[in-house]
């Protein structure tokens, strides 16, 4: 920073097993390594050492700041902040609305500050984008102590990366963000739409949690709730159980029966596999629905943008979401959505709205929280 | 039948307690009575007893038909049907995935049948006319075996009501139906919005029960799945319990704390009760978002008709949910809205989209097919 040049990245997984495996990219070239990590602050000194070992860095004294992915920030965080002790404190609080996330985030958190105690940390939230959303967008209409007893309501995610997509929208259109009503689709293994109006979010398809809104990988989205006390029943599990069924085994993968990777998908499809595109129909449809239902929302839409895994590089779906939008002014090309993978057009130039693909940076992003509330 | 005149009409409410409640409408003129009327039997009984002594029938050989309004015809009806032994059977075998209203509806049946063994009696479903719907609208992404073992799908309700109002449209639009398509706004205290091309539904807000879609009266409609395992944890409740609590005593019951009736909520909202304002909101938007995703299902809409209480009667709501839809063609008029409770056009002459008040007609419907499936 600030030119935003990436100098290295990399991922370790299996912490806590003793054939964890170490990634890391060295001049553009993949480097892994197996072997035993039993824990959190292991692998961030093994980082350490690595990125210095192999000379990325010179010394530890040039990382000026760590910048942490935090899944939930409640309604406490609208926008990324500097850890403090009182912030370590508040997530801690905001593990009820994530069990599984900000325990591990908090993890990763203390490790670094263990090993590196002085450099400025930051914590940027997946929900932070969308506290902007109207309490007409995030509350259900549930009773309304719940909302004010437990902190149920919509919070959204993907935050980091709908903000990313709409910031560069705005430049790709030549336009104010604060004249752009937008409409953000990230299309990954997890997936969400968020309705966004002058650069902020209004609503998400995301709900109180990740499993809510369109069909997913794995998981479910929306169905009819009183569907899980009748699953139960028949198949004689606890709600946890069938919790685990809508998380994991539905989605594409539920409806297709045999993956939830798209592109096996999207294969079987191409060969006639009746399932494959039933799967695929399922999936575009709900996102087909989405973006009619966030264009009402805004009373009209200027750019629909598509981005992550899916929305960048499936040509297929793209074209199955996109098709029959013209009455509200959708005119998208069949041989510019050929592309993948990077920033393009895929709208007629005549088009009064416009179709976008923009991978997205949420590291970027980070990055640039961090300079920005580590002061750096 | 056939001119379609109604004759009279009634109620029998608290039927099993020694004050139940008869009432009857003699030459436009209330009757009602306090009795006791221990079961179904009796209470037809009590029926036809009145429909001679009042005189409004010379004899019960004018009867020549009987309908029944049946809740649940699964995948099995796909259109009324002639009551026999088999069907009897059917509708019984269906009670699993409408164990409150099937059984319920068996017992009116069967006293008919006791008491006029010989009259034709039809069974018209609230599911029958969204059998119509692609997989791709009914299958949710759930494991597909839950599909083929357990019948998990969306069935969709007020299918007679949306039918009649889709058949009433196109002829108030002087055009045959399968040339028209229609987003028809099913708003009572139940609620639910279907999407209809060609007179055939092909989409519905309600699911596998009448709980999911938009917010109702003491409804949720859809929320994030996830939230029932929580909310059992966090209330110490049973899933049925939770369930129990999104039936009746959510949507704008939960919102606005005080009432499940939109004229109440209406009327504290204008005196500046803020949470029956924020009821009126959440109500509105996600009939509203519908709108916008029913249009995209179509691929365009040629008009959006407003049915049943609160959909023919509501002003303020009708504005709420038309609301900047101008970007999809629709142009409403705000002096034509202030209709109420008869058929009207509330757009301007203009507008591409038609916006239509229809006042539902379920009775008629039920007539006609008895008529039909009894050969009369």
């Amino acid at each position: 920073m600030p030119e935003e040049t990436v100098i290295t990245k990399g991922l370790i997984e299996r912490i806590g097993l003793n054939d964890a495996v170490f990634n890391i990219t060295v001049n553009d070239e993949k480097r892994e390594e197996v072997t035993d990590i039993p824990n959190h602050e292991v692998a961030v000194k093994m980082l350490l050492e690595k990125l210095t070992g192999y000379g990325i860095i010179n010394s530890l004294d040039e990382i000026e700041g760590i910048g942490h992915r935090v899944v939930h920030g409640g309604e406490v965080f609208n926008e990324s902040v500097l850890i403090t002790d009182e912030v370590i404190n508040k997530i801690e609080e905001l593990s009820d609305l994530a069990p599984l996330h900000n325990p591990a985030n908090l993890t990763g958190i203390k490790a670094f500050q263990s090993v590196l105690p002085n450099v400025p940390a930051v914590a940027v939230f997946d929900t932070a984008f969308h506290q902007t959303m109207p309490e007409s967008s995030f509350l259900y209409s549930l009773p309304y102590e719940y909302y004010e007893d437990f902190g149920i309501r919509k919070y959204g995610f993907h935050g980091t990366s709908h903000k990313y997509v709409s910031q560069r929208a705005a430049e790709m259109l030549g336009r104010p963000e604060e004249q752009v009503r937008l409409i953000s689709c990230h299309l990954g293994n997890g997936a969400s739409i968020a309705a966004i109006e002058g650069g902020k979010s209004i609503d998400t398809s995301m709900g109180f949690t990740p499993l809510a809104g369109v069909a997913m990988g794995t998981r479910s989205g929306n169905i009819d709730p009183a569907l899980i006390p009748f699953i139960m029943e028949k198949t004689g599990s606890t709600a946890d159980e069938v919790l685990n069924i809508l998380n994991k085994k539905s989605g594409m993968l539920g409806v297709s029966g045999f993956s939830s990777d798209l592109r096996d998908i999207e294969m079987q499809a191409s060969e006639g596999n009746e399932r494959a595109e039933l799967a695929l129909e399922v999936f575009a449809n709900r996102i087909h629905k989405y973006i009619g239902s966030y264009a009402s929302r805004m009373y009209g839409v200027d750019a629909i943008v598509f981005t992550a895994g899916i929305g960048e590089n499936s040509t297929l779906i793209r074209e199955k979401v996109l098709q029959g939008l013209e009455f509200m002014g959708v005119y998208w090309d069949p041989a510019r959505n050929q592309v993948r993978g990077k920033e393009a057009f895929v709208n007629y130039p005549h088009s009064p709205v416009k179709v976008m693909i923009i991978p997205t940076n949420e590291e970027v992003m980070i990055a640039r929280d961090v300079v920005e509330k580590g002061n750096i």
